[in-house]
Protein backbone atom coordinates (compact mmCIF):
# COMPACT_ATOMS: atom_id res chain seq x y z
CA UNK A 1 0.00 0.00 0.00
CA UNK A 2 0.97 3.32 -0.38
CA UNK A 3 1.49 5.97 2.24
CA UNK A 4 -1.94 7.70 0.94
CA UNK A 5 -3.48 4.53 0.87
CA UNK A 6 -2.76 3.29 4.67
CA UNK A 7 -3.85 6.72 5.35
CA UNK A 8 -7.30 5.85 3.74
CA UNK A 9 -7.52 2.14 5.35
CA UNK A 10 -6.82 3.79 8.71
CA UNK A 11 -9.61 6.33 7.93
CA UNK A 12 -7.04 9.63 8.66
CA UNK A 13 -7.35 12.98 6.80
CA UNK A 14 -4.77 15.12 6.70
CA UNK A 15 -5.68 18.22 7.96
CA UNK A 16 -5.34 21.56 6.02
CA UNK A 17 -1.81 23.46 5.13
CA UNK A 18 -1.81 25.75 8.60
CA UNK A 19 -2.00 29.58 8.79
CA UNK A 20 1.38 30.58 10.67
CA UNK A 21 0.38 32.94 13.43
CA UNK A 22 3.49 35.03 12.10
CA UNK A 23 5.80 36.12 9.94
CA UNK A 24 7.04 32.50 8.88
CA UNK A 25 6.29 29.63 6.85
CA UNK A 26 4.91 26.41 6.75
CA UNK A 27 8.44 24.58 5.80
CA UNK A 28 11.74 25.50 4.12
CA UNK A 29 13.39 23.16 1.81
CA UNK A 30 16.96 22.93 1.62
CA UNK A 31 18.66 21.08 -0.98
CA UNK A 32 16.40 18.05 -0.19
CA UNK A 33 15.74 18.75 3.13
CA UNK A 34 12.84 20.37 4.75
CA UNK A 35 12.16 21.98 7.76
CA UNK A 36 9.21 21.75 9.51
CA UNK A 37 7.76 24.26 11.81
CA UNK A 38 6.00 23.22 15.02
CA UNK A 39 2.64 21.81 14.66
CA UNK A 40 -0.22 21.60 17.70
CA UNK A 41 -3.04 19.23 17.71
CA UNK A 42 -6.61 20.56 16.47
CA UNK A 43 -10.09 19.30 16.18
CA UNK A 44 -11.21 18.65 13.22
CA UNK A 45 -13.23 22.22 13.80
CA UNK A 46 -9.53 23.82 13.74
CA UNK A 47 -9.95 24.33 17.41
CA UNK A 48 -6.33 23.99 19.39
CA UNK A 49 -6.38 20.95 22.20
CA UNK A 50 -5.27 22.53 25.24
CA UNK A 51 -4.60 21.87 28.65
CA UNK A 52 -1.60 20.69 31.18
CA UNK A 53 -0.53 16.90 30.69
CA UNK A 54 -0.66 15.18 33.94
CA UNK A 55 -3.23 17.56 35.24
CA UNK A 56 -5.91 18.29 32.63
CA UNK A 57 -5.25 15.94 30.31
CA UNK A 58 -4.34 12.27 30.55
CA UNK A 59 -0.75 11.04 28.66
CA UNK A 60 -3.45 8.53 26.59
CA UNK A 61 -5.40 11.49 25.72
CA UNK A 62 -1.72 13.21 24.74
CA UNK A 63 -0.97 10.24 23.07
CA UNK A 64 -3.78 10.90 20.19
CA UNK A 65 -3.26 14.72 20.37
CA UNK A 66 0.69 13.90 19.19
CA UNK A 67 -0.96 12.27 16.32
CA UNK A 68 -3.01 14.66 15.44
CA UNK A 69 0.03 16.60 15.16
CA UNK A 70 1.51 14.04 13.54
CA UNK A 71 -1.08 14.31 10.98
CA UNK A 72 -0.56 18.01 10.51
CA UNK A 73 3.26 17.21 10.10
CA UNK A 74 2.32 15.09 6.85
CA UNK A 75 0.24 17.51 5.45
CA UNK A 76 2.89 19.68 4.80
CA UNK A 77 5.06 17.15 4.19
CA UNK A 78 3.05 16.03 1.14
CA UNK A 79 2.80 19.57 -0.05
CA UNK A 80 6.47 20.05 -0.02
CA UNK A 81 7.05 16.83 -1.96
CA UNK A 82 3.75 15.85 -3.56
CA UNK A 83 3.73 12.48 -2.81
CA UNK A 84 3.86 10.97 0.99
CA UNK A 85 5.99 8.20 -1.05
CA UNK A 86 8.92 10.31 -1.70
CA UNK A 87 9.34 11.23 2.34
CA UNK A 88 11.41 10.26 4.73
CA UNK A 89 11.26 11.25 8.51
CA UNK A 90 14.96 12.42 10.06
CA UNK A 91 14.25 14.09 13.68
CA UNK A 92 11.18 14.71 15.38
CA UNK A 93 11.05 17.02 18.52
CA UNK A 94 8.42 16.90 20.42
CA UNK A 95 7.15 19.23 23.39
CA UNK A 96 4.79 18.20 25.78
CA UNK A 97 2.99 20.82 27.95
CA UNK A 98 3.38 19.24 31.07
CA UNK A 99 2.83 19.41 35.01
CA UNK A 100 6.44 19.77 36.62
CA UNK A 101 6.14 16.28 37.78
CA UNK A 102 5.17 14.62 34.74
CA UNK A 103 7.62 11.96 33.34
CA UNK A 104 5.89 10.30 30.44
CA UNK A 105 6.69 12.23 27.63
CA UNK A 106 7.97 9.50 25.47
CA UNK A 107 4.36 7.67 25.92
CA UNK A 108 2.71 10.93 24.78
CA UNK A 109 5.19 11.82 21.80
CA UNK A 110 5.03 8.07 20.55
CA UNK A 111 1.41 9.31 19.07
CA UNK A 112 3.09 11.28 16.28
CA UNK A 113 6.34 8.56 15.92
CA UNK A 114 3.74 5.41 15.35
CA UNK A 115 1.86 7.45 13.06
CA UNK A 116 4.94 8.27 11.21
CA UNK A 117 5.58 4.26 11.15
CA UNK A 118 2.44 3.12 10.37
CA UNK A 119 1.98 5.38 7.28
CA UNK A 120 5.52 5.32 5.93
CA UNK A 121 6.98 2.19 6.96
CA UNK A 122 10.69 2.43 7.35
CA UNK A 123 11.18 5.70 6.02
CA UNK A 124 9.26 6.79 9.10
CA UNK A 125 11.81 5.93 10.80
CA UNK A 126 13.51 9.24 13.17
CA UNK A 127 15.91 10.56 15.97
CA UNK A 128 13.89 12.35 18.45
CA UNK A 129 13.88 13.63 21.46
CA UNK A 130 10.85 14.50 23.99
CA UNK A 131 10.66 17.01 26.53
CA UNK A 132 8.59 19.18 29.07
CA UNK A 133 7.64 22.57 28.80
CA UNK A 134 6.60 25.54 31.11
CA UNK A 135 3.76 26.50 28.12
CA UNK A 136 2.68 26.58 24.73
CA UNK A 137 1.44 28.50 22.45
CA UNK A 138 -3.01 28.46 22.82
CA UNK A 139 -2.28 26.21 25.55
CA UNK A 140 -2.02 23.55 23.26
CA UNK A 141 -1.14 20.11 24.86
CA UNK A 142 1.03 19.05 22.31
CA UNK A 143 3.53 20.98 19.83
CA UNK A 144 6.10 18.75 17.41
CA UNK A 145 8.49 19.88 15.00
CA UNK A 146 10.37 17.85 12.62
CA UNK A 147 13.53 17.53 10.05
CA UNK A 148 12.54 15.45 6.73
CA UNK A 149 13.95 14.50 3.64
CA UNK A 150 12.52 14.68 0.08
CA UNK A 151 13.34 10.97 -1.44
CA UNK B 1 18.11 48.53 -0.36
CA UNK B 2 20.79 46.05 0.84
CA UNK B 3 20.21 44.58 4.56
CA UNK B 4 23.07 46.38 5.84
CA UNK B 5 21.25 50.13 4.47
CA UNK B 6 17.78 48.66 5.69
CA UNK B 7 19.47 48.11 9.28
CA UNK B 8 20.75 51.86 9.39
CA UNK B 9 17.52 53.31 7.57
CA UNK B 10 16.15 51.85 10.81
CA UNK B 11 18.88 52.81 13.24
CA UNK B 12 19.75 49.17 14.07
CA UNK B 13 23.28 48.32 15.00
CA UNK B 14 24.19 45.03 14.97
CA UNK B 15 25.78 44.21 18.65
CA UNK B 16 29.15 42.70 18.69
CA UNK B 17 29.84 38.93 19.00
CA UNK B 18 29.02 37.43 21.85
CA UNK B 19 31.24 35.81 24.26
CA UNK B 20 30.01 32.15 24.73
CA UNK B 21 29.82 30.93 28.71
CA UNK B 22 31.34 27.81 28.07
CA UNK B 23 33.34 25.39 25.64
CA UNK B 24 31.31 26.49 22.72
CA UNK B 25 31.47 28.72 19.51
CA UNK B 26 28.77 30.92 18.52
CA UNK B 27 28.47 29.40 14.92
CA UNK B 28 29.31 26.27 12.90
CA UNK B 29 29.61 26.04 9.61
CA UNK B 30 28.65 22.44 7.58
CA UNK B 31 28.94 22.95 3.57
CA UNK B 32 26.72 26.17 3.03
CA UNK B 33 24.72 25.56 6.52
CA UNK B 34 25.41 27.69 9.82
CA UNK B 35 24.14 26.62 13.00
CA UNK B 36 23.30 29.72 15.25
CA UNK B 37 24.17 29.10 19.28
CA UNK B 38 21.18 30.24 21.04
CA UNK B 39 20.86 34.28 21.59
CA UNK B 40 19.19 35.78 24.29
CA UNK B 41 18.01 39.89 24.57
CA UNK B 42 20.50 42.42 25.94
CA UNK B 43 20.63 45.81 26.92
CA UNK B 44 22.82 48.40 24.75
CA UNK B 45 25.54 47.90 27.56
CA UNK B 46 25.78 43.95 27.22
CA UNK B 47 23.34 43.93 30.12
CA UNK B 48 21.10 40.48 29.62
CA UNK B 49 17.22 41.57 29.88
CA UNK B 50 15.59 39.51 32.06
CA UNK B 51 11.90 38.21 34.02
CA UNK B 52 9.00 35.82 32.93
CA UNK B 53 7.29 36.64 30.49
CA UNK B 54 3.51 37.00 31.58
CA UNK B 55 4.14 37.88 34.92
CA UNK B 56 7.52 39.96 34.79
CA UNK B 57 7.30 41.31 31.45
CA UNK B 58 4.61 41.92 28.89
CA UNK B 59 4.17 39.97 25.97
CA UNK B 60 5.05 43.50 23.81
CA UNK B 61 7.93 44.28 25.89
CA UNK B 62 8.78 40.47 25.32
CA UNK B 63 8.45 40.91 21.49
CA UNK B 64 11.14 43.99 21.81
CA UNK B 65 13.73 41.55 23.77
CA UNK B 66 12.89 38.66 20.61
CA UNK B 67 14.21 41.68 18.28
CA UNK B 68 17.16 42.56 20.16
CA UNK B 69 18.03 38.59 20.27
CA UNK B 70 17.20 38.29 16.15
CA UNK B 71 20.02 41.21 15.84
CA UNK B 72 22.37 39.21 17.77
CA UNK B 73 21.57 36.31 15.76
CA UNK B 74 21.72 38.66 12.31
CA UNK B 75 25.35 39.56 13.80
CA UNK B 76 26.94 36.17 14.06
CA UNK B 77 25.32 35.40 10.50
CA UNK B 78 27.25 38.33 8.86
CA UNK B 79 30.15 37.60 10.54
CA UNK B 80 30.10 33.99 9.13
CA UNK B 81 28.73 34.81 5.88
CA UNK B 82 30.59 38.49 5.30
CA UNK B 83 27.50 39.75 4.09
CA UNK B 84 23.88 40.12 5.26
CA UNK B 85 22.89 39.69 1.07
CA UNK B 86 24.06 36.02 1.30
CA UNK B 87 22.18 34.92 4.29
CA UNK B 88 18.92 32.91 3.70
CA UNK B 89 17.25 32.07 7.26
CA UNK B 90 16.10 28.25 7.19
CA UNK B 91 14.66 27.67 10.88
CA UNK B 92 14.22 29.64 14.02
CA UNK B 93 13.07 28.00 16.94
CA UNK B 94 12.31 30.39 20.26
CA UNK B 95 12.17 29.79 23.62
CA UNK B 96 10.15 31.80 25.82
CA UNK B 97 10.74 32.11 29.75
CA UNK B 98 7.36 32.15 30.46
CA UNK B 99 4.65 31.77 33.39
CA UNK B 100 2.83 28.21 32.89
CA UNK B 101 -0.71 29.96 31.73
CA UNK B 102 1.31 31.95 29.32
CA UNK B 103 0.19 31.41 25.64
CA UNK B 104 1.19 34.31 22.83
CA UNK B 105 4.52 32.80 22.68
CA UNK B 106 4.38 33.17 18.52
CA UNK B 107 3.52 37.18 19.46
CA UNK B 108 6.71 37.09 21.04
CA UNK B 109 8.90 35.30 19.23
CA UNK B 110 7.47 37.74 15.64
CA UNK B 111 9.72 39.96 17.14
CA UNK B 112 12.38 38.28 15.71
CA UNK B 113 10.41 36.77 12.49
CA UNK B 114 9.63 40.36 11.83
CA UNK B 115 13.12 41.63 11.93
CA UNK B 116 14.59 38.77 9.45
CA UNK B 117 11.91 39.86 7.06
CA UNK B 118 12.46 43.07 7.75
CA UNK B 119 16.29 43.23 6.93
CA UNK B 120 16.58 40.27 4.45
CA UNK B 121 13.16 40.18 2.37
CA UNK B 122 11.73 36.66 1.35
CA UNK B 123 15.40 34.97 2.39
CA UNK B 124 13.94 36.35 5.63
CA UNK B 125 11.52 33.67 5.67
CA UNK B 126 11.78 30.66 7.74
CA UNK B 127 10.38 27.58 9.66
CA UNK B 128 9.98 28.25 13.14
CA UNK B 129 8.58 26.92 16.99
CA UNK B 130 7.59 29.03 19.64
CA UNK B 131 7.73 27.44 22.97
CA UNK B 132 7.71 28.40 26.40
CA UNK B 133 10.58 27.31 29.09
CA UNK B 134 10.44 26.36 32.78
CA UNK B 135 13.74 28.82 33.03
CA UNK B 136 16.29 30.26 30.92
CA UNK B 137 20.13 31.36 31.70
CA UNK B 138 20.39 34.24 33.52
CA UNK B 139 16.64 34.68 34.01
CA UNK B 140 16.69 36.23 30.29
CA UNK B 141 13.35 36.44 28.55
CA UNK B 142 13.82 34.93 25.71
CA UNK B 143 16.59 32.91 23.73
CA UNK B 144 16.45 32.24 19.96
CA UNK B 145 18.72 29.65 17.86
CA UNK B 146 18.71 29.28 14.27
CA UNK B 147 19.93 27.64 10.97
CA UNK B 148 20.30 30.14 8.35
CA UNK B 149 22.22 29.19 4.75
CA UNK B 150 24.81 30.97 2.80
CA UNK B 151 24.09 31.49 -0.42
CA UNK C 1 46.40 10.58 21.29
CA UNK C 2 43.15 9.09 19.54
CA UNK C 3 39.69 9.82 20.81
CA UNK C 4 39.59 6.24 21.64
CA UNK C 5 43.07 6.82 23.75
CA UNK C 6 41.48 9.75 25.49
CA UNK C 7 38.53 7.86 26.73
CA UNK C 8 40.80 5.68 28.58
CA UNK C 9 43.51 7.88 29.55
CA UNK C 10 39.98 9.15 31.49
CA UNK C 11 38.82 6.22 32.47
CA UNK C 12 35.80 6.93 30.85
CA UNK C 13 33.46 3.99 29.20
CA UNK C 14 31.30 4.61 26.17
CA UNK C 15 27.67 3.51 28.20
CA UNK C 16 26.27 0.75 26.04
CA UNK C 17 23.62 1.66 23.16
CA UNK C 18 20.69 2.85 24.10
CA UNK C 19 16.91 1.24 23.35
CA UNK C 20 14.70 3.66 22.45
CA UNK C 21 10.80 4.35 24.98
CA UNK C 22 8.96 4.58 21.32
CA UNK C 23 9.16 3.95 17.44
CA UNK C 24 11.83 5.93 17.35
CA UNK C 25 16.41 4.95 16.59
CA UNK C 26 19.10 6.47 18.16
CA UNK C 27 20.65 8.28 15.18
CA UNK C 28 19.82 9.01 11.73
CA UNK C 29 22.27 9.46 9.27
CA UNK C 30 21.47 12.07 6.59
CA UNK C 31 24.17 12.43 3.98
CA UNK C 32 27.84 13.27 6.03
CA UNK C 33 25.37 14.47 8.78
CA UNK C 34 23.94 12.53 12.10
CA UNK C 35 20.63 13.57 13.76
CA UNK C 36 20.81 11.59 17.68
CA UNK C 37 17.85 11.49 19.69
CA UNK C 38 18.21 13.13 22.83
CA UNK C 39 20.07 11.24 25.62
CA UNK C 40 19.66 11.55 29.49
CA UNK C 41 22.08 10.92 32.74
CA UNK C 42 22.11 7.01 33.65
CA UNK C 43 24.24 5.77 36.16
CA UNK C 44 26.56 2.36 35.71
CA UNK C 45 23.84 0.11 36.15
CA UNK C 46 21.86 2.15 33.79
CA UNK C 47 19.28 3.86 35.71
CA UNK C 48 18.24 7.08 34.94
CA UNK C 49 19.29 10.03 37.17
CA UNK C 50 16.91 12.23 38.93
CA UNK C 51 15.57 15.16 39.86
CA UNK C 52 14.78 19.34 39.62
CA UNK C 53 18.23 20.98 39.31
CA UNK C 54 18.49 24.12 41.61
CA UNK C 55 16.20 22.09 44.33
CA UNK C 56 17.27 18.38 44.73
CA UNK C 57 20.46 18.74 42.65
CA UNK C 58 22.88 21.06 42.40
CA UNK C 59 24.53 22.69 39.31
CA UNK C 60 27.29 21.10 40.14
CA UNK C 61 26.34 17.47 40.37
CA UNK C 62 24.15 18.30 37.02
CA UNK C 63 27.55 19.03 35.10
CA UNK C 64 28.63 15.64 35.74
CA UNK C 65 25.14 14.58 34.60
CA UNK C 66 25.44 16.07 31.48
CA UNK C 67 29.12 14.79 30.97
CA UNK C 68 27.05 11.53 31.38
CA UNK C 69 24.65 12.31 28.33
CA UNK C 70 27.50 13.59 26.45
CA UNK C 71 29.18 10.04 26.49
CA UNK C 72 25.97 8.60 25.73
CA UNK C 73 25.75 11.08 22.87
CA UNK C 74 29.43 9.66 21.74
CA UNK C 75 28.32 5.90 22.27
CA UNK C 76 25.59 6.38 19.54
CA UNK C 77 28.12 8.40 17.21
CA UNK C 78 30.82 5.76 17.40
CA UNK C 79 28.06 3.17 16.50
CA UNK C 80 27.44 5.79 13.29
CA UNK C 81 31.14 6.28 11.91
CA UNK C 82 32.88 3.44 13.02
CA UNK C 83 35.69 5.93 15.11
CA UNK C 84 34.96 8.81 17.01
CA UNK C 85 38.08 10.48 14.81
CA UNK C 86 35.86 10.77 12.37
CA UNK C 87 32.96 12.66 14.13
CA UNK C 88 33.03 16.65 14.75
CA UNK C 89 30.26 18.26 16.71
CA UNK C 90 28.20 20.73 15.09
CA UNK C 91 24.98 21.55 17.37
CA UNK C 92 24.24 21.22 21.04
CA UNK C 93 20.70 21.49 22.33
CA UNK C 94 20.68 20.64 26.41
CA UNK C 95 17.58 20.88 28.39
CA UNK C 96 18.03 21.28 31.98
CA UNK C 97 15.12 20.32 34.29
CA UNK C 98 15.40 23.10 36.24
CA UNK C 99 13.18 25.22 39.01
CA UNK C 100 11.72 28.12 37.56
CA UNK C 101 14.46 30.59 39.24
CA UNK C 102 17.46 28.15 38.22
CA UNK C 103 19.32 30.30 36.00
CA UNK C 104 22.78 28.45 35.40
CA UNK C 105 21.69 25.95 32.78
CA UNK C 106 24.99 27.09 30.61
CA UNK C 107 27.24 25.58 33.61
CA UNK C 108 25.49 22.55 33.68
CA UNK C 109 25.34 21.81 29.58
CA UNK C 110 28.89 22.38 29.92
CA UNK C 111 29.95 18.92 31.20
CA UNK C 112 28.41 17.53 28.00
CA UNK C 113 30.40 20.64 25.73
CA UNK C 114 33.73 20.00 27.98
CA UNK C 115 33.51 16.51 27.32
CA UNK C 116 33.25 16.69 23.43
CA UNK C 117 36.25 19.10 23.26
CA UNK C 118 38.34 17.08 25.63
CA UNK C 119 37.78 13.67 23.64
CA UNK C 120 37.45 15.79 20.16
CA UNK C 121 40.39 17.95 20.22
CA UNK C 122 39.16 20.79 17.89
CA UNK C 123 36.45 18.43 15.99
CA UNK C 124 34.35 18.90 19.61
CA UNK C 125 33.82 22.19 19.15
CA UNK C 126 30.06 23.26 18.68
CA UNK C 127 27.22 25.63 18.12
CA UNK C 128 24.63 25.39 21.57
CA UNK C 129 21.80 26.09 23.20
CA UNK C 130 20.94 25.61 26.85
CA UNK C 131 17.84 25.81 28.17
CA UNK C 132 14.88 25.05 31.28
CA UNK C 133 12.34 22.23 31.09
CA UNK C 134 9.26 22.07 32.82
CA UNK C 135 9.87 18.55 32.98
CA UNK C 136 11.62 15.86 31.46
CA UNK C 137 11.35 11.82 30.89
CA UNK C 138 11.79 10.02 33.97
CA UNK C 139 12.44 13.23 35.95
CA UNK C 140 15.66 12.97 34.56
CA UNK C 141 18.21 16.22 35.09
CA UNK C 142 19.22 16.50 31.79
CA UNK C 143 18.41 15.40 28.45
CA UNK C 144 20.75 16.58 25.47
CA UNK C 145 20.26 16.07 21.79
CA UNK C 146 22.93 16.72 19.06
CA UNK C 147 23.86 17.13 15.26
CA UNK C 148 27.22 15.70 14.65
CA UNK C 149 29.10 15.14 10.94
CA UNK C 150 31.02 12.35 9.69
CA UNK C 151 34.45 13.69 8.31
Amino acid sequence: MTPDEKLAALGLILPPAPKPAGNYVPFKRVGDTIYISGRGPRSPDGKPLTGKVGRDVSAIDAYAHARLAGLGLLSVARNAAGDLAKIEVVKVLGFVNAVPDFTDHPKVINGCSDLFVEILGDNGKHARSAVGMGSLPHDMTVEIEAVMRIL
